[in-house]
């Protein structure tokens, strides 16, 4: 064929796929309200977002059920005056402490604020207060809750098609949502009941070297993670902060759930002397979660000067702009009036999660304890307990609890993208009062006894 | 060489990479502190976004220069105990109209909320009352400001590499933004004086079908753009929905100014009988600012059934989890205080906003009416007015602006992601009084006069 004839087939091809995309995308009306799912962003179809959707429609089926499966926290102690007291407690603060005069601190809170948070001050004192770890204010980004701050990370990180991140499996579903939404591969990392094996994140980096993969962080929450319930002790934690050093990754620590403990073990961040870790802060289990504000601690120097936190607040200005001042009022005004210290404000919550955990390894104990291949961990804090059962569990089981026993809980492998963990559930103890928690129980050993070998 | 010599030099090559990697992001002390920006996400150093934080650093460097370069909604209205009081109507609201007991109401603040937001049902009012648009609530996915939504849309649709975006030119930075977020090409579109042109988008459409691209929207503010000023009278916009109907391809209505008019022409999503349109939201300019609440409207059919607003809410699931009930208790409380209307509530803004842009347009043609080759457009609403001279406007010359004259307005390059509009300045009169107003265009013709031939 000659150029001119190619030109006009391939135009002619052209046309073709054209019109068969306004067909798929009309329906029989000539109306074009038919979108196809299939041509649009892959993360939709992803197995791990479709199951936990699946998910969440079971559970909102079942609302009369004992829920062991929603990670909120406890609520008996919410107070709707007390938005309006932690609001007023900021603008006094900023009246008092900051010297505004009453249209400025008007403005702080009507107007656009700053992308990078105006309470990131409150969030140093903190931090300070809880975890001590010293954060400059400049390095903190206050964020629409941590799972904003995850995305701003992973898309900052993930610039090729090199890009990686590691995780351990199972994982937040949080963190492979952010991971979908940057097109970034999570790879597997072992865990154990010691969290992250460092030894296995050695071998990643060197599997990912070879396959020519370039790792950019590790995703981990060193303190009774979602959904495993473990902890890491210290020497594990000082050789994660060894091998992300000496292989130049960072970690991005998720401290959800920290406070919640009998001991407190130092977090990533307070250890690290390297500017390895990027901590990724919630105020949603500690402080209210309606507010949403979470809030990113990026200290790293970037070669060209400034911090990796402008970075990621000029990708939240192309986001969401800054975090409602209003919301983080919210917030700041229950630091304000509690000296700053969330292990305080919360004293109550702790001490009804900690007796909650109690009671649910106490059950469990008592309901099937004798049941050979039935086993759990036993976290000493954070809202979740890991059962591992020698039958398959997955979301017909989950169903057949709700139906017929009137129990709900998560299976675990939701949290291995639907790869793994077809033997476990997670239980979650941060809601119930001690009478749900016996009858939960109780009803989850009726399911689980008849089905042991 | 033999394979295993091969393998062996590959690992050679790969562990000289990652050595190099390695001390590019460590410093000289051995401590991993140094990231280089050129390793991050291509939207960190795009021209677009680092143009408009150097604009914005240097917006900052003058804070006593009369800014017509914000376009911020005016602040002398704003009431710190409106606050309070809109939060205390979306409450007696719950309490009133959705019967809901205490510790419902206070659950729906300060607990988790679904993804697709609490207030969906009174966006849907407030846009009937509003706009003449009919949405079902569960169309609505209300979002972290408008800029959520654009995120959300862009990366709901951009599933490839052949997508590509369709925008005026020139276009609101914060669509670019969330353009290079999601990865996805801006093709411009031209725009003229009566807003996007609808033939130049059918040249564009055969363009792309003739690169084998696939459009799969075109972003359009019909209502005084930002940055123009310009509106699209009646008859373009029915073209508009023509065009895009029968190419099968969304138009994405951003309406942040819309109130704003002394004429209101419709909407496109009032329009659209053929499911064209997403309409996306603001009430930054018209609830509150701090609020940071925004929505789309996505009543769009899926081919499987279900909503296009509902794969918005996964996504948004994964970015955002949901927005802020507080701050969006916030908005609905103005919503009811004042029967849905946002026209009503903004009254006194709107005749403000309609006095400033009389004034500005009355004071540039005192101060350089009689200039040659200096001219300007006459919106009839919004915020923004477009100024052409007959040199070059960059940032170097809002410096000398700022510095020597006290003015600061927006090159308009930076609306042309610094590929056009060299000639052009936007002023924005949203937030000066009649004073400001008459002493900043003064200013401003003291630049431009000595700068003619």
């Amino acid at each position: 064929m000659d150029n001119s004839r190619k030109r006009g087939v391939h135009r002619l091809f052209l046309t073709l796929r054209r019109t068969v995309e306004i067909l798929v995308f009309m329906d029989s009306n000539g109306l074009s309200t038919h979108l196809n799912v299939e041509t649009l962003h892959g993360s939709l179809t992803d197995p791990a977002i479709s199951s936990m959707n699946l998910l969440n429609e079971l559970i909102d089926e079942y609302p009369v059920a004992i829920s062991m499966a929603a990670g909120r926290p406890y609520e008996e102690f919410f107070d709707i005056r007390l938005i309006h007291t932690y609001l007023d407690a900021y603008c006094d603060h900023l009246r008092r402490d900051r010297k505004m005069d009453e249209a400025v601190v008007t403005r702080t809170l009507f107007q656009y604020g700053t992308t990078k948070g105006v309470i990131a001050d409150l969030i140093a004192k903190n931090l300070a207060e809880d975890e001590n770890i010293d954060a400059a204010p400049e390095s903190v980004v206050v964020t629409v809750g941590a799972q904003e701050a995850m995305f701003l990370v992973l898309r900052t990180l993930r610039a090729g098609e090199r890009d990686v991140l590691l995780a351990p499996a199972p994982t937040y579903v949080g963190l492979t949502g952010a991971a979908l939404l940057t097109d970034t591969p999570v790879w597997p990392v072992r865990s154990n009941e010691n969290g992250i094996d460092p030894d296995d994140l050695v071998l990643q980096l060197k599997r990912a070297d070879e396959q020519g993969k370039r790792v950019r962080a590790c995703y981990v929450t060193p303190n009774f993670a979602n959904p495993t319930g473990t902890s890491m002790d210290l020497p594990s934690r000082h050789r994660l902060l060894d091998v992300a050093e000496s292989n130049g990754i960072l970690l991005l620590e998720d401290n959800a759930y920290g406070l919640f403990g009998s001991e407190r073990l130092p977090s990533l961040k307070s250890l690290d002397r390297s500017g390895s870790v990027v901590y990724l802060g919630s105020f949603a289990k500690t402080g209210m979660p309606g507010a949403r504000v979470g809030f990113a601690v990026a200290d790293q120097r970037m070669a060209d000067g400034g911090l990796f936190a402008d970075q990621l607040s000029k990708l939240k200005g192309m986001l969401t702009v800054n975090t409602s001042p209003i919301a983080q009022a919210v917030i700041a005004g229950k630091l304000l009036l509690n000296d700053f210290s969330l292990t305080k404000a919360n004293a109550r919550e702790i001490a009804i999660y900690q007796r909650n955990l109690r009671l649910t390894l106490d059950a469990l104990e008592r309901g099937l304890g004798s049941c050979e291949g039935v086993s759990w961990n036993t976290p000493t804090g954070g809202f979740f307990v890991t059962v591992t059962v020698p039958f398959v569990v997955d979301d017909e089981l989950l169903e057949t609890a709700a139906r017929e026993h009137g129990v709900l809980f998560t299976p675990m492998h939701h949290f291995y993208g639907g790869k793994g963990g077809f033997h476990q559930l997670r239980l979650s103890i941060s809601l119930l009062t001690p009478e749900l928690i016996e009858e939960g129980v109780a009803r989850l050993a009726a399911l689980i006894k008849p089905r042991l070998p």
